[in-house]
This record gives structure tokens, C-alpha cells and sequence, in this order.
């Protein structure tokens, strides 16, 4: 399920074009409060009608579906209408599933106004909303017939959020090579600079888009995605129980640390790679807090990590940049060592 | 999206023959409250859980989707769960959008349980709710992965619904051969032989198959399945304005008398086949009652029938059986000529 990814930075422009193009009998604008406020005016394109839901994850609900689905009913949508979701992740997903569902399948364009939902688009058309508390529990998988990038929106973000995608990217740069890691670590994130970062952003989603593409039924060459996630999921499930939670992307870049250290302890990984990504790591996002008291509990969530079927520990590792296995079983002596390492590497 | 159909009256085998090819790890069966009690334990197939919902098209709604999410979400389906809709159309859209949406898609098989949901089977995956009143506003196109035709539940049903899904059979004849018309309109339907239904059920869903399959995306050929519909959903909204609805199947079969006639009148169709016809029609489902006083109400109605974009009237006329002709515009004088000689036939 390929999407069609437009990077640019005159959104108003490439929308407006696909518009044109695909000549729908209506045009609908899905976004959340804030994006409707900041980025909607900004866009600047002609809609027929705007529908605001609630912001925020708690709100991808059934209740914000029936929202959309109603706004569509009651302003004449037919199976020719077009649907444009601009916002994050939750407006994308939610948008995208509220399309998809409506008279059996209405187009949709995406305009992800994050990091994380800009390098995520490669993603496959997942579309989705939580349901009882359980995420993205209703949904279909359905394809934006186009997702437009722009980095243009970033600005308008919070910094965290901005390094919660960022970590996403540097996953990206060691799946790639060597170059592109230092790219990204030598960049400066404090004073982004859109023109840039949109080529940074085109090059990390088509490394996604390759592993992606090689693996479309995600049965084995994905996993290389999970990079950084076994550890990153254990620490915002640790953060969680502490009633303390951490952004997604900052328990991944210190999950990256821990897996390099294992990469670099099982595969040989370049130790001043990993010197120089746990260097970024702490100078910006700085150390997720364990002591060797919560090994046992990371051990026992790494272990019941949904995507470990076995109870064992599985990790993807690196023997280089760009030269990844996927399901290396690790030992919990060594992953014992390897946290050990990490607090050391970030001065814990 | 095509679905594979297994006719067979050993519901039993067949369905725990794909329990066992497709090794879920839990079987799901949807029921409405009538075939829970009738059917399901005629098919005797071991499950985890049954799931019943209300019957009657007024709930196949969002509230039964969600019973059924609900039911899968707290007796733990995974992806690879299975569920097995038991019903007629009303269960098998509304089990298969529930399962279809449900963590993204799980497999369903669907068990028609009426010769209407049977006849519609090769329909390609078509799965909804109504919403707001209108029908299938929401929903998605999700292939079940079998369907399993029997003729062996039809005796359970009112024979008004029997005669509703032969109307469409007598389509399928009317766009096949006359030998296969001839077939259906000899044949006793008031003491129906079940093998040699399934038979006859197995030839009908061919021919709707074959036309499906030369225009998966509805663009044209398959508009040769609205034989009988033009003139029928006028009859059927007539009808429903009087407060006296009629079955579908009723006003389509007095749809295709009638769409038989103008076939005559501009395209030669042979007047023999249409006088038989019209007398299997009198005879098992009655005349719909109009008079001259219907007439523009009539073809205001199908002048705006969802399906004409112009405001025209179209219909799928025949030179003969098999022989078909989709989109032919017909003046309002021809209409009223052709309603004159339906009153006629039917005797009204």
C-alpha cells in the first residue's frame, strides 16, 4: 500500500495542485483545535468546510469519528469528496480512518504537521482510533492517495516534540550509513533551518519507504525498524509505572544507546559511533534515570513486549551502520551489561 | 476483490474445514437473535464465542458494531482470530464491517442464511452500516475469505422472503439464456428440492460473478446487474411513500415486467419470453398496484434515482436473454407507454 509522498514546503501550492487534479466534489479540512487555529489559515487552501475535533490522543476516539462522519453527512459528502487531514499522528490516523469508512471509502491527503507524523507517512496507510483505552484497536488499513511534507509547520512546536520525531530519524540514519548519522548528530537542532531539514526529512522517509517496501506483509525485514524500541518501549513502560511518562521519542533515543552498546558488544558495532550517538543523546534529550534496582523489571516488560511471541528477549542490532539483523535473542546477563554501560555512557 | 464461494449443504464440514485450513487462534460467530437460535446450532461448529445481535435492518447500526467489538476486544481476539457471520444481509455486512475494522482486519467468513444474502454473495466484499437512517453510509470493501452457499436454512424462512431473492435469480436467467430462464420459471417453487436449489443458486451467482469480474470497479458492464432496478426501486419508494412498503425482491420482479416490455418495445426482446414471465410474476408475487394517476410520480422517481447522474431515466434493456445493453435513455412517452402495457399484463 504505496502512498504517493510530495516534499515541499509551499503546501498551499502542492495541495492546491492535487486538488485540481483529483477535481473532488467536495473538499473537506479535518484538524485538531490547534492546527485549525495555527496551520489551517496558514495552508490557505479553499475547503467547503472545516471539521475541528478535540486535540490530543485521548480524543482518536469513536466519539471524534461519529464528529467527522456527521460534518461529512450533514455538508453533502459523496464517494467523490475529499477529505484533507492536517495535524499529527491522532488527526491523521483518526481523519484517515473517518474517510476510509464513510460510504465505503472517501480519498484522503494527509498534511502531517509533526516530525513524528511527517516520518512516520511511509507508514502504509495505516488509519486507526483507540477503543476502550486500547490503541488504534478500530481501523483499516487504507492509503492517502498523497501525503504532503512540509517542515515548514516544525517551528510551531514545541522543542520535545520536535526531538521526539528527531529520534526517529537518527534510527533511520543507522539503518543507512555512517554519513548519514553524522549528518544528523552534527545538525543543529536548536536552529532548524526548514530548507534543510525538508531534505534530511526526504532522505530519512526514503529509508523507511525501502525497508518498508522490501517487506510489505511486516513479517521479518521490517523488524529492522524496531531498532531502538525494545529497550526504548521498556523504559516509557517503566516511566509510565512511575506515573512519570516520557515522550515516545525520548525513550527511544536512550533505547538506541542501549542497543548500540549491545550492538557493539555482540557485533562489533564501531565503538566511537556509539561514543558519538550517546554524546547527542544526553547533550539533548539527557538520560532516561534507571539503577541497576529496575533491571529486573525492564528485563521481565522487555520480555512481554508485544512483539515478542517467545517471552525471550529480542533485539534488532547493528554489526555497522546500515548492516542490521533483526531478532538477535539476547541473554539477560547480557542485557544486564549493556544497561550497565549505558548509565555509565550517560553519567548516571 | 473476489471471495471464494463454496456451495454445499454439509455447512458443518465446510465451515470446520476452513476453521481447520486457517488455524485461528479463536472462532467468533455473529448471529442475529433469530439465526442464533435456528441456525447456529444446525451448523454445530465448535466456537469460543457466540455473539448475538438484534435482528432487522434498523440494527445493523454503529451501536451492534460496537456489541460485536466489544465481545471480540473482552474474549481476547488477536489478529488471527476468525470470525463467522450467520445471517442474512443484515448480519453479514454488519459482522463483516465489525471484523474487517477490528485491530485493522481480522478474517471473516460469511454464512448466508437467506437466497438474497446467497444470490449476493459474488456483490465483492461490500461490508456497512447504516448511519443516520441512510443505508450503508458507513463501511468498507473487505473480501470475506469464503462465503458458504446452502439451500438447506431457506426452509426456515417466510417463503415472501424465499420469492424476494428469486427475483434476483430470475435477473441473473434474464442476463444468462433462456434455457436458464426457462429453468426458473418451470421450476415448483412452492416445494423447493434443496439439493436442486443449491444447483440453480451455484449457475445464478456465475453469472452475477462473471459480470463483477469484468468491471470490478463499477464503471460500466456490471450496470447490467440493474436490470429490473430502475423501474423497481420507483415501485419500491412508491410504495414506501404510501406507507405500504413491499419487499425489494417484490418490486423488482414487477421492475423487470415492465423493463421486459420496453426491451419489446425498443429492442425486439421476443414477446413470448416476456408473456411468460409476466405470468410467473402474477402468479407467485401478485402486481404491484398503480394506476395512470402514478405515472409522473413514477418517472420523477427514477429520474432521480441514485444511480442516473443526468436527471434522465436509464435502464439495462435486453434484444434477448443474455443479450444486454446498459444506459439506454428512455423518453417519458416510451415509460408511460411501457406502464400502460404492464398494467396490462398483470392485469391491474
Amino acid at each position: 500500500m504505496a502512498q504517493r509522498i510530495i516534499f515541499t514546503n509551499e503546501v498551499q501550492d502542492a495541495v492546491s495542485a492535487l486538488i485540481h487534479e483529483m477535481n473532488p466534489s467536495r473538499v473537506f479540512v479535518v484538524a485538531d483545535e490547534n492546527t485549525a487555529r495555527v496551520v489551517v489559515p496558514q495552508m490557505n487552501v479553499e475547503h467547503d468546510k472545516l471539521i475541528v475535533v478535540s486535540a490530543g490522543d485521548e480524543n482518536k476516539n469513536l466519539e471524534s469519528a461519529q464528529i467527522i462522519w456527521d460534518a461529512l453527512q450533514t455538508n453533502g459528502a459523496t464517494r467523490h469528496s475529499l477529505v484533507i487531514n492536517v495535524g499529527g499522528g491522532m488527526v491523521t490516523d483518526l481523519g484517515g480512518f473517518a474517510a476510509a469508512t464513510f460510504k465505503r471509502g472517501l480519498q484522503f491527503v494527509n498534511v502531517p504537521t509533526t516530525l513524528l507524523g511527517a516520518v512516520d507517512a511511509s507508514g502504509g496507510g495505516k488509519t486507526g482510533i483507540n477503543y476502550h483505552s486500547l490503541k488504534n484497536e478500530i481501523g483499516v488499513f487504507a492509503p492517502a492517495h498523497a501525503v504532503v511534507i512540509s517542515s515548514r509547520f516544525f517551528a510551531t512546536l514545541p522543542h520535545r516534540e520536535f526531538l521526539s520525531g528527531y529520534a526517529e530519524m537518527i534510527k533511520h540514519a543507522l539503518l543507512d550509513s555512517e554519513a548519514h548519522l553524522h549528518e544528523l548528530l552534527t545538525y543543529p537542532v536548536q536552529d532548524m533551518d526548514a530548507e534543510k531539514m525538508l531534505e534530511m526529512l526526504r532522505k530519512s522517509v526514503h529509508i523507511k519507504e525501502q525497508i518498508v517496501m522490501q517487506d510489505p506483509e511486516e513479517k521479518g525485514l521490517r523488524k529492522a525498524l524496531n531498532l531502538g524500541h525494545t529497550v526504548g518501549h521498556a523504559f516509557e513502560s517503566l516511566a509510565l509505572r512511575r506515573n512519570n511518562p516520557v515522550p515516545h521519542g525520548y525513550a527511544v533515543a536512550c533505547g538506541l544507546v542501549t542497543e548500540l552498546v549491545l550492538s557493539h558488544m555482540l557485533m562489533k558495532f564501531p565503538s566511537g559511533i556509539l561514543q558519538q550517538t550517546a554524546t547527542f543523546v544526553l547533550e539533548n534529550y539527557g538520560a532516561f534515570p534507571i539503577t541497576c534496582k529496575d533491571y529486573d523489571t525492564l528485563l521481565s516488560l522487555m520480555a512481554h513486549d508485544k512483539k515478542s511471541l517467545s517471552g525471550e528477549i529480542n533485539c534488532t542490532l547493528l554489526a555497522d551502520c546500515g548492516n542490521y539483523k533483526t531478532d538477535v535473542s539476547i541473554s539477560p546477563e547480557d542485557m544486564k551489561a549493556a544497561l550497565d554501560i549505558y548509565c555509565d555512557l550517560l553519567h548516571l
